[in-house]
């Protein structure tokens, strides 16, 4: 018996599949699964299924969403000139947690990246580019990471975008809140030094 | 809507309880299942149903079974007289993998840690204990890991089951086959040294 019972081996190989989960990460799981009276892996497995039956992608933005439409691109408030790209939903969370941003936000699914074999087939421009045609699209927020994949992905898409005559920004770099300059990599450290502010006084 | 769907809270509120899960690997986990057609969600979530519902704890040793008792608790075969004591129910597989210990296991479920707050009333000891008692078990060989917890565990087990008659043996310190000495810790050297045996020649 070197093999786990069978439903041991389905989970195994179902939680190993997860991101940032290996064979030993999914034996640490099933371990402290069992380890509670039954109760833990019930509930786990019925938050995963209402997961599978109640979310899906909202149809325009990519965002997560109960509906067909996402409770972003369902709010009339917001200004419908103005898109945010981001590369994952989670990012759009980030965002409206900041409260800064009044218009609709376009997930990617990722970036592009010749070493992982990302494409732009992969990601949603398609979609992004028509949206932004002929919907009276003023702006485009690009706020992928700043990593050497987000910032060739921004200038893909500026590349397509500003011939239509949208005007392509990128998120501003600089010194991040509560940072110590210390912690600052030379990079940032250029740019938040080209960003620089007059202060009143 | 700085909060995310009521199906995806609760699912981030189950996934962040598994070790080694913060609320951004749920996030990651999440973007990961939602991404793909539903189907990897619906899968993982019938997988940890099963796991719930087909696997117990072994009513003998902890070990997780189909059935009342688990493979190793069930074989005729195996040797009555002699128990090893193990951590975690993963632990048993490793061993079954080497194939050298014919006896049965004991599942402790941990080790003990004041600083964890783990005392012998969380671990399977007592459960131990009524095994070795009038059982006929002759030697109880005990596997925990080799930390500072692992021992002083194992220090515990041999000064309750030793008076009652039970070799109480710990397992061999030693360099780990296909390893190189220059990463071994001293502590290690220092026992493998002990350790070592003359060569046929």
């Amino acid at each position: 018996m070197a093999r786990y019972p069978r439903a041991i081996e389905t989970a195994l190989a179902e939680l190993s599949r997860l991101p940032g989960i290996g064979r030993r990460g999914a034996e640490r799981i099933i371990t402290h699964l069992l380890d509670r009276p039954g109760e833990d892996a019930a509930r786990l497995s019925r938050a995963l299924g209402d997961l599978a039956s109640a979310v899906r992608l909202c149809g325009v933005c990519g965002n997560w969403s109960e509906g067909e439409l996402c409770a972003v691109c369902s709010d009339p408030a917001r200004e419908t000139d103005r898109l945010c790209v981001v590369e994952r939903v989670p990012d759009i969370y980030a965002f409206e947690a900041s409260g800064a941003f009044p218009g609709r936000y376009h997930v990617l699914g990722g970036v592009l990246s010749p070493l992982a074999g990302v494409t732009p087939e992969d990601l949603r421009l398609d979609e992004l580019e028509a949206r932004v045609t002929g919907q009276g699209i003023r702006e485009v927020v690009i706020a992928t990471g700043t990593t050497v994949e987000g910032d060739a992905t921004a200038m893909y898409i500026s590349r397509i975008l500003t011939p239509r005559g949208v005007e392509v920004t990128r998120m501003g770099l600089g010194i991040p809140m509560g940072a110590s300059l210390g912690y600052a990599d030379a990079g940032t450290i250029r740019a938040s030094l080209e960003a620089r502010r007059r202060i009143a006084g």
